[in-house]
């Protein structure tokens, strides 16, 4: 594990150096803490959704990270210009589909955006997932038979998922990260299960949009992307453990996470690290 | 009040318990608070605008809670639409007219939206909504005479208010919802006053617009419209003054706010609970 | 050293005192942080950008802030719409030409917008500020071959970047206000060099954008936007240090410095401000 852990903190270390761009067309909910994670863990964050302007600022960036929590139609046609443009230029891709399952229109543009370009890196929830694969028609479910019996619903749902994902992965030649109480690092080979994080994480709005922006600038200075996701969901996880410890409730822990991305340390990630399948 | 005290905490405890689904149309200033202030007092908050999708996310909620704060043209459609499907599936409906009376932009859209669809819950300060009566043509002025002479401006305005949120309350064939120093809830038949919250609360940004939002929460497991509204106020007001005890200003208050909608129990409830006429 | 401090403290006092409300169109990372710091210095923030609205708005506000962080077209529209009414009015604009420099749109949105109406107050960075310059097509560049040589990167800029704001101040007839580790605060005549400030400011996201609404709000009460913009950047950089000293991070820090907005007082004021030239 020390071997992971020197990896991860290498990689975080590169984040603090290269300061890489990352460009976000992400939900208004979430801008503050998304540009505020990515200052404190070292990152240079922009949000910029006009199509106007989308291309220019993706040659620019390191990474671009893609969220549909408050989607409309204008954001959905940015997304599409920023997404080829990254493509062409080697611009690795997150791609977070918040709310997928929720509504048709949901489905449709994860659909539509996902089928035009795939991304580098899908990260979402364990039914996100399973409903973007609903969406791209991808039949997962005859594939986990064995799996779907095995008891209660939480784990079914993530092992149906970790199904959903490893054929996502398959399919969009991408790497699939699912974040929950256990998180799945998927592509079409392996599987990591990342078991830092702490219950209270859900509490706090964004958390997940934060994981998506955090993984695109890992992206913007890693090599793998396997990696960038693996570290970004570990960093996250730690942040979450350090911040709950000195926090009465989900307010205040918003900013000590902020605090932890900040201030986390070597130590810290080879004492806390818990990667099944390193 | 301990026969009150026990009903507020149990509404409490339904929401904590059945996670109601709030759909939020809401403005750009807020949306984060308000997301985090609904995930710490227990229910599922999902922010979406687009007309696209509303009528789907109405479907599958328990509230919807609609808030003109930083309104534009195709936001007020998505209201238009959101209110209309809400009505129909009996989904309350908690309106919060931020801004009432500053622009007749704003009082035109308030006017349209409640002639199409009254709602549930009428929630403003004083001013906000008596812009919203005028705006509506209700003549509350002629009928307030004897309390109009009694005293200082603050004191005319909350007795203004109230009289035309009794007008409001019979027009619309809702509850209104008066948060100020003193809250007032109002409907055709009786005032209840909230004496709970603290001064420095008008110092952080949203704070109404939570207590929108949390009405909405309270109204989607309460059969009574009327005792949502009354329960998100005395809760809110009871947070606000928990949380000013522990903060040097309004920025630490912020955050110590949701932490106390998070950690709040009987015991704070009962103690601090001041309400006429329960 | 002294005097300065007084009347510092007499504009925040005016302030604090005379509430101006501030009308923001602004960019979605920072409505929530611009909205509490201008409550917690005393101000009244207003958000609003509809081209419905705009013109209302301005009429009631004593200032005018225009940020371009997250622009599109209709908002560009809104911009000119507000600028305009706001010039007739003798409203005074403070506007903030974020990511100037990062793409031709912006670019061309600073140059449309502020040949349209010059602003009382320009507030951007380094550069911004060169940027803005560019895109007006003002030759500053060699108006100061002897300072390039003068050294390192950041100087040079600094540098650049006051020459740039000297031309921008003649072109447009408006103060300049560069924001950095030093801020320099520009006039046809006259550079006033602010040093106050704490390193971990540019790790928070929006500060600049709070620095922009609180020139706003004091030049809401000032006579001179000169002495708006200075005791803006005074007040941000105490509060910037006040703020540090209690942190461990951007997270916590982010509330302190709301709360050392609220609280900060003469005897800080006096102790703390650095101000070559005064």
């Amino acid at each position: 594990m020390n071997k992971l852990a020197q990896k991860v903190f290498n990689d975080l270390e590169k984040v603090r150096h290269e300061k890489p761009l990352v460009h976000n067309i992400t939900n208004y909910v979430v801008m503050n803490n998304t540009a505020n994670a990515l200052l404190a863990i070292g990152a240079s964050p922009v949000m910029a959704h006009a199509t106007e302007e989308v291309a220019d600022m993706v040659n620019i960036a390191s990474a671009l990270a893609v969220n549909i929590g408050t989607l409309s139609r204008h954001w959905v046609d940015a997304m599409s210009v920023a997404m080829k443009v990254a493509q062409d230029r080697g611009v690795p891709i997150v791609f977070d589909p918040v709310g997928a399952g929720a509504t048709p229109y949901r489905n449709e543009t994860c659909r539509k955006l996902l089928q035009e370009v795939p991304p580098t890196v899908l990260r979402g929830n364990p039914s996100e997932i399973m409903a973007v694969a609903g969406a791209l028609e991808i039949d997962y479910k005859n594939k986990d038979n064995d799996i779907k019996t095995k008891g209660v619903d939480s784990t079914v749902q993530s092992n149906s998922a970790v199904t959903a994902a490893k054929e996502l992965a398959k399919f969009l030649g991408c790497v699939v990260s699912v974040s929950g109480e256990t998180d799945y690092i998927v592509d079409e080979e392996k599987v990591n299960e990342v078991h830092n994080g702490h219950e209270m994480m859900p509490l706090i709005t964004g958390l997940g949009c934060t994981a998506t922006s955090l993984t695109a600038a890992f992206a913007g200075v890693c090599e793998s992307p396997y990696d960038a996701a693996l570290d970004a969901m570990i960093i996250m996880g730690i942040a979450g453990e350090i911040s709950a410890e000195d926090s009465i409730g989900p307010g205040t822990m918003q900013l000590e996470f902020i605090d932890a991305l900040y201030t986390i340390d070597y130590e810290q990630v080879s004492l806390r690290i818990r990667v099944n399948n390193p």
